[in-house]
């Protein structure tokens, strides 16, 4: 049966956008091939109807072994998904999923890499879609569940993918050697290389961001020619199992086995991840949650090449700026959005207890901080805004954290619930700051272990260098996604660079507009470093696709 | 002081030969800037004389934090070196060398490139006084010591600074980010991209080809900002303090302070790799030796990037020929060279008990490895030829491995002492054959692990379908450095290349003239695969340079 999708057409569609993928990887200029905004888009309400007609029903993927049906999703908003998924037999499973690597390896890199964008491209038209899902999964509000889950997560993929086939074509498929020997005849020998795939890829979803940090590994490690084998947070499955159903739908209409993308949904408790993760199956495995689980991958998983995400602890270090009200609504911004349910989301800001210098004047560590909490409430104030910005509380976790920061010190900011005017169980909470000074005894128990969730700590220290050796500590012994400065000193500004150079962090600078230190563009920006606790990886680079695959040599006498 | 080696000297004298191995990774034709014929040396006598020089001496490197002196070589030659080394304190030498990192990173790629290419064009120079230190302490014979432990070695060192070069610079230092934002003035950041390395590389050396397997990694971590801590075996420890001294000679002229590169040898029975591999500030380790350590290595030395080759079985699948004597004469220099003690030398001969199919008609097994045993006898049946191919023993682990042959099966080929006529103490035996046999219960416990040394085995299998399942097996429980093949049928070709492709190994087909499967051309060839048991890396690809740094960005508004 011919493929529906063939070579040919794949290259007419998506070569010129992989084109200028590798270009923007090397320029790290802004671009982007998905829009990000819901008018892009044909049938963005469509998107609702397409979710709503998945509640209630298994979610079909016609894969190898499937043994069981599982499934419970409980959306933030308060709503029932009621979505049962095919529960793998690992033992059936894996090895279909091997069985259908060869093909997948002698189909070559260009080969891969259209079909990954082909899925992408298909995972793009229905971004309306995926919307939804991720919104009724990790509890952002709709439109970030729409940017940061669809084109942003689709944006993150494909830099995956150009990564992947750079890195596989800087060796040719062929070489002739031919070696000098003097008077005598040289020495010759015909070469061929080939990218082998390591084998089978797990991908670990996490609760918050399905998409958009499952994205990378999945391509990465398909685009490479390994198979993959999805395995969702237990609450956040839907988006990756409309992942794996597109791309089974591409695979199979390109004429590959649709067994390259499986998905593996967990019974309650079943620890599922463990069990596979020391499949000798699986070569590769992505991981974003708890720095726990991570370093247990890390140790255990000998098999596999582990590339981990895990708990920081983000820094802000405000030693003075020449626009106050932009570093406040920047800040605002910043400890708002998601709820601060980010990984890159600022969790302690430094500033000196004696004040910091500004264009508005001198200010004490008390203005900054109560300015700042005015800022918040200011940009919270209306509920629908409220909504809009911080969506729900993603679990029950989330939640007693929050509700236990009362007890950590005093209140500069208190959380308040806002209600959704279309989920009325919606767990949403405005953001809680907590004042605390470094010098006590008791207060860096608090402040240097990660709070994931709507609670930062306004950390009074001595001086700005008091702070910038404790952003220094915090960075090599927490790790650290993302750190941010303000400074309008030379001096600082060295000195707050050189820190985030000799710890291996991603520093931003003065951020008062409409970028905040917690996002991050795919084919400009790093996502993490790789280089401190806080993850082994970053997104993306050549070390993330570079072991994924191996070259192998063929050689004969020419 | 104005450094003696300033940056436009350096790029004036190595950046067209760096030019040339960026482009020859690439195309992966022949090219090496070191010859590798001794007249192309001005003074290839006077290393006997510069190597006669260092014995009986201290060998200074003026290093921070030496405690004691050690040293005890003695030349598998039969011979004292007579050289004592610093020992290090770590608690005084690696805070040193931490110290020494910025100035380095700053430095930025293309300088440190040009810095390790001035240190490699330097030890090029001495290849001649390399030669004998890499003879009398790996055993390797004068010639194949000047080759492989001078122009190969560098030319792998070369290539490992070009990998790293390249991987550094895919990332612009600077990227304005302008991103549109509709009627609205558009986003804008000003990007800076720095590769930071991460921190000291620990060099741990083998005993068999120091400088060969010493430098990748050493280059590799100091092309890519890193200091390097150089743990030579303590058998083998001149020619990397040689190459220690070289570094700091240059790094010093350059500007640069010399406790980038240090030596830690170690006191006879210390065990220093252990307790050095799991320092705080090594966060790279290179590592040629024994499964057992490599394991350990890899288990333990958590905080750090652990590349490791360890043991391996490698194995030539036998199955017809067109060129039967080219066959036989190409396997038995194989088994030949070095007295069998390469990573990459054959050791399971896999050969259908019923015989194969040749050009000088059907050979039965008997035959074959009659016929073999017959052709290593001629290759070394000239005393002084013997010694020219075979070197001596390298340690009595070795010697005691080979006299236990004669208890394994039944001898094909005897091993005979060969007297040197330099040195009659050196330990010279000419290469032992066991037969055995796959099917008897008895024989796979002896086949399946590595016999490093003078010791092959001519297994005989039941068909060629069954020595390529043994083959595979072989790869995936073993590991294998390098397979060969010999086979005139394309089908037996495209299953070894299958199986090869399937477990990640190195194939080498129906080798018959001056190529030998034990032999890998830098720039072209890959040693190893990093995908099955033998190494977790390549030389050189890169996933062995993308993780030795991590790229930190730094952003403002524009």
């Amino acid at each position: 049966m011919p493929a529906d999708l063939s070579p040919v057409l794949l290259i007419e569609r998506h070569r010129g956008t992989l084109d200028k993928a590798l270009e923007t990887i090397r320029t790290r200029e802004y671009w982007s091939p998905y829009p990000e905004h819901p008018k892009a888009y044909a049938d963005a309400e469509g998107g609702r109807a397409a979710f709503e007609a998945l509640r209630g029903h298994r979610f079909a993927l016609d894969q190898p072994g499937t043994d069981a049906w599982t499934g419970g999703e409980r959306s933030p908003y308060g709503i029932e998904l009621d979505v049962r998924y095919p529960h793998p037999d690992p033992d059936v499973l894996l090895p279909a999923m091997r069985a259908a690597v060869p093909v997948w390896r002698d189909a070559g890199p260009e080969a891969r890499a259209m079909v990954c964008l082909e899925i992408l491209a298909r995972i793009n038209a229905r971004t309306p879609e995926f919307a939804h899902a991720v919104m009724h999964t990790s509890g952002q509000a709709l439109t970030m569940a729409f940017q940061a889950g669809g084109p942003h997560a689709q944006d993150r993929g494909l830099e995956a993918v150009a990564y992947a086939y750079v890195e596989q074509v800087r060796i040719p498929e062929t070489a002739q050697w031919i070696k000098p020997q003097g008077k005598r005849d040289p020495l010759g020998l015909r070469k061929t290389f080939t990218a082998v795939p390591r084998g089978v890829g797990l991908v670990i979803g996490c609760n918050t961001f399905p998409t958009w940090n499952g994205y990378p590994g999945l391509f990465a490690s398909l685009a490479t020619g390994n198979a993959v084998l999805v395995k969702p947070h237990p609450r956040a499955v839907l988006p990756l199992a409309l992942t794996v159903s597109v791309a089974r739908e591409v695979l199979t209409e390109a004429g590959f086995p649709p067994d390259l993308v499986c998905l593996a949904a967990e019974q309650p408790g079943e620890g599922l991840a463990k069990t596979l993760a020391l499949r000798p199956e699986i070569r590769v495995i992505d991981y974003t949650g708890s720095t726990g689980f991570g370093d247990w991958l890390e140790a255990n998983a000998r098999q596999a090449q582990v590339y981990t995400e895990k708990a920081g602890v983000n820094t802000v270090l405000v030693d003075s700026t020449d626009d106050y009200r932009g570093m406040l609504a920047n800040l605002a911004f910043s400890l708002s959005l998601y709820s601060g349910q980010m990984c890159t989301t600022p969790q302690n800001l430094l500033i000196p207890r004696d004040g910091i210098g500004t264009d508005a004047g001198p200010k004490s560590y008390d203005e900054v901080v109560a300015d700042l909490a005015a800022a918040v409430d200011g940009l919270l104030g209306d509920d629908a805004r409220a909504n809009a910005l911080l969506g729900a509380l993603v679990n029950p976790e989330v939640r007693a954290r929050l509700e236990a920061a009362a007890g950590m010190g005093e209140i500069a900011l208190a959380s308040r619930p806002v209600t959704h005017p279309d989920f009325p169980h919606a767990v949403v909470r405005t953001p809680a700051m907590v004042k605390l000074d470094a010098a006590k005894p008791d207060a860096e128990a608090t402040f240097m272990a990660e709070c994931f969730g709507p609670v930062s700590f306004a950390v009074a220290v001595d001086s700005t260098q008091d702070g910038l050796d404790l952003l220094r500590r915090t960075i090599r012994e927490q790790g650290a996604m993302t750190v941010g400065g303000y400074t309008t000193s030379p001096e600082v500004e060295r000195q707050l660079e050189e820190v985030c150079r000799e710890e291996c962090a991603q520093l931003s600078l003065n951020l008062t507009g409409g970028v905040y230190v917690n996002q991050t563009a795919a084919f400009s920006d790093f996502h993490g470093s790789g280089g401190n606790p806080a993850a082994n990886a970053a997104l993306c680079d050549g070390a993330f696709v570079a072991s994924r695959f191996r070259m192998v040599e063929v050689r004969r006498p020419a």
